[in-house]
């Protein structure tokens, strides 16, 4: 590959896009030519939208539209975007030739059925989610070299695919209970925009659960784990930390009799070989939030009941980072058959 | 007295409303009746606008309109609403005979001069201003006693005069320099309407200030000191601090030569001698937010050097108690001649 | 009963101390005499140890001994120290005849040999165990009246029997997995003494989970329960929020085909028929932590997949009151016959 | 410079020691070949005493001895240990010929009289204090080029001395009043070490000013900006806000009353036209802490009262990075003739 690859962001006025304009900034082979905003209609530079990022970059964020977009002619293009714009936007981008990282749910789900109940909208494209790849890089890299539409995964469901799938393709799980996910995330994960649920009053010294069997992770885990969507094999509850960033997920499962936390660790060092993002805690300290806030990590821990099987896995990573931008620079690294973890340490 | 005083809160939904109801729960005098909504078209419960109360009072709040108020014909009147909608509404509501207590800033400065500068809008009942008290009640117990319109100090005007106002009294300040007031507040004193301002994520692990040089608490600190409202004489900063509830003001001021800290200690003594709710710090430790944080006091400390007549003054309030509801019940009480406290421990 | 009952507290300096020292203050029926630390050599005023209670209370901490409790002869003790201390000092206590609500450890659990590896002590008074009143106070009322000894319900265990227990009456709950409890609490349960674990920068803006599969109040969920002590049956995992106060539990269980959310809201209406601390959330808001922060309710509600029989249980509590200091005073109310809430609101 | 120098940090257990590893593991020009520490008697590694650090950096960190760092041979040794180990171990390290960068205090005064009664020793070595360059990187890269012993600013004076010297430097300063600096602070500006003022209860919901009058960087200010150290001249209150990490210090000072806003922008935009660190904010937006929190930027702005000369400086620091570590990188960089902020976006 020769020069930088002309690089565009949608979505920059979020929380994920502007991380995702901080790890481009440091990025050897990508080259950050235009950020966008699918809501705001004028022009604003990005050290007034976020001024953290005054002095790193010197940059407008426009407001989105396609003829701009095609004036630029980006090879990348990242989309921090609502799931609607991005499921309204990605056809007729693609047609542009550019490689899309998709960083909302609109590309996710294989089954368009689904759709219309947790993402509230009857998918148009379903030819499109069975060629876009989900972007779980650790598990996709095959896939990713050279696709063209990148789905990335949801915050919560990285979280819990990543130490759960090595389990799974080893036949450790079994069928006698459902798998439980008691996840909780940072206040980032919510967005940017202003709402009751995200006043800082409302959140501090507080904590709750929400979206009790219906948050639309739910289907998008089953799907990774390859079970079925139910809750006798799959139960999922998000709850709202009073942090920024980082999500702990705390799951409960039974294992087959024989399995030693041993044999589960050894699984993820396999699993996780060539995966330097991916920190297995082997001891006694288990993966907590401050590990990997502001850092591209995902730390497992676990521990096996062994006169029962209960198993108890808990997984940290940062919700901005490995849950949105650092796997989707990762997506486009693999996409471009850079280094997995080029511009995220 | 005889019987409950029949009372109603208008800006029920809001965070001073909401402890307003929680302190006149459990007041003897004083009977809560009705519950009113500035905003809000419709009923709503109490306990689903604040589930705090639930099982503590079980009441709608109903869309304010003047005609319902006038069936339920108040004797108490507490209004929690935007400075806007007190101004509007206060004159009308004066001729049912109600006492009213105002929370907004509507009627707090005697010059109505200022309020086009500082609120942003003319002031219609000048005649008003010079009738309202301004009850900050250590210090207008006797205007209070039967008063009809009582103006509620603001949150950091109340943290600022309370301990400024013996010492002004006794004549201990020099004027070689500005009184120097750096107050940092929680975030219920932004109000409960969600805001990029107010979002969890912009507030959490920061720190700002803000309004410098022109909140609308100057002028209110200057007349309660009956000093001139310019920055040579008094400089009011404001900032917002990642915590719920509290106020904390450091004030710097210069002390003629000769008084000593146990003069300013004294004197406290004897201002707040027949005051409860004012704590004297005479000790090494000072006041901090934890302290006074869900009580209704206000605690006092100062520090001077000897060798220059330098003091700072550190106070400490709950912003929505002392800072706002505790205060309007204060004064309530004084208006009909109860005792200060009563409701408040 | 005539007269105020003569009260003391033991373990005046920690967090549970204070708050039952608050609570006294306002008690019509019982009269702080004493307070009393079981760790510190010197007296010191409760305001210097608890700058909050200045101008509540004045009165000095002592260091604990028998001979000056003795003379102060108390009719009510509660004992708000580690383990170990109210191991030594319940059995003597007991002599003077007075009352004894200890909030430790030490007599919850009915099996002796649980001791070593739950609380790292051998327990030499198996006798009293059995004689010990657990006081879980709304399934205890009938034997705590009179009792001279209570075990006070350890916070986690509050937050889960209280919901858990009426449906495990009814007959509710299938055996085919495990009851997953999945509980998360602020830092003042982690007590006052200051570690790396409790360090401001180590809590703030992180999450972890902690004591996987051998926190000691698994053992004492089980007995509230009547379920065996085995992973196969409950599992309980605590984790630190970055709070103060509060503990919020998600509780994963599976209920027979036929139990729908109105047998559950029907069976808690009927059990907390007369505890008006007990709210049941009946509509689609579940409790959080700030409902009950600072109040002595428990707040319970539930979410049931009809087409499988999941369920998942949310529960709250402010652990330093119904958790501990609120609920050591409802059982002292219970065991002299007084009204549950008194002084409680 | 050929090769990449030989460097240890000293003090690797502490908040510091953590962020100069970090930044070291990613910088060109200097290897980390040993961490030490001041207080642990045995080796653990770092991936141990910081799990932040684990796939970053594979070391043990060592009991600090002096034979073990001769062996060593380091050209840059960091210290970030505390004042009294500093000033005992610096005299022999320099015979070593090692470029040392002092991170406490103990080489930051260049008046040994002032030891005793603000760092509570006497200085041994005043031949030393004179020798020192102390490191405010932007205003010292002259005397920082080959020097062996630098003194590292403390993160208080760093966020007041960088806005504050262009201006006393441009003789904008009116005498008339003190240079009134009100400083806030996250927690790991305390450290490490558990203490009842950094447990996590007694800070959250809370905040507190400390050592009124008595700081040890007032001194420092002083020194720094040429002024008398009383408080006539200079009043410097640190106050401790609930966050992990960032200083905002909000400084009240009288110009002259020619001078205007625009003056002081452009005296800094001279001053720190080589300083890319350094960003002046120009418009209405004011630096707020979660702006520099996580990077090695000051951020500077200013508000001129023109009718009274009256002006209010904000400036914010990541107390860890430009108030610590990152302005020890950048003086290490200094001394060996480096770019001033390589190894620090």
């Amino acid at each position: 590959m020769s020069g930088r690859l002309r690089t565009i962001v949608v979505g920059a006025t979020g929380y994920s896009g502007r991380e995702l304009i901080r790890l481009l900034v440091n990025h050897k082979n990508f080259e950050l030519v235009g950020a966008f905003s699918s809501r705001s209609a004028e022009p604003l530079s990005l050290a007034e939208i976020h001024p953290q990022l005054t002095g790193l970059i010197d940059l407008d964020c426009q407001p989105f539209d396609e003829a701009t977009t095609a004036r630029i002619n980006p090879q990348l293009i990242f989309l921090a975007t609502p799931n609607e714009f991005s499921h309204e936007v990605v056809p007729s981008l693609l047609e542009t030739g550019a490689t899309i990282v998709d960083l909302s749910g609109a590309f996710r789900l294989r089954d368009a059925a689904l759709y219309p109940e947790y993402y509230g909208f009857e998918h148009t494209r379903p030819d499109l989610l069975q060629k876009a790849v989900y972007g779980l890089t650790e598990f996709s890299r095959k896939e990713l070299s050279n696709a063209k539409l990148i789905a990335n995964p949801g915050c919560y469901a990285t979280s819990i695919l990543m130490p759960l799938i090595p389990l799974v393709k080893a036949g450790f799980l079994s069928d006698l209970q459902p798998i439980i996910c008691d996840a909780k995330s940072g206040v980032t994960g919510a967005g940017k925009t202003p709402a009751a649920t995200t006043h800082f009053v409302e959140v501090s010294e507080s904590f709750r659960a929400y979206n009790l069997f219906k948050h639309r992770h739910t289907p998008e885990i089953a799907q990774g784990l390859g079970v079925p969507n139910n809750s006798n094999t799959l139960i999922f509850t998000p709850h709202l930390l009073p942090i920024n960033r980082g999500i702990l997920s705390t799951v409960y499962l039974k294992l087959d009799d024989q399995v030693t936390r041993e044999n589960v660790l050894s699984t993820w060092r396999n699993a996780f070989n060539n995966a330097p993002l991916v920190r297995v805690f082997a001891g006694t300290q288990m993966p907590e939030i401050k590990f990997v806030a502001g850092s591209s990590f995902c730390d497992i821990g676990c521990t096996i009941d062994r006169k029962t099987g209960q198993a108890i896995i808990v997984s940290a990573i940062d919700n901005l980072l490995k849950g949105a931008a650092s796997q989707a620079l990762q997506n486009a690294n693999a996409a471009f058959g850079l280094a997995g973890e080029e511009g995220l340490r």
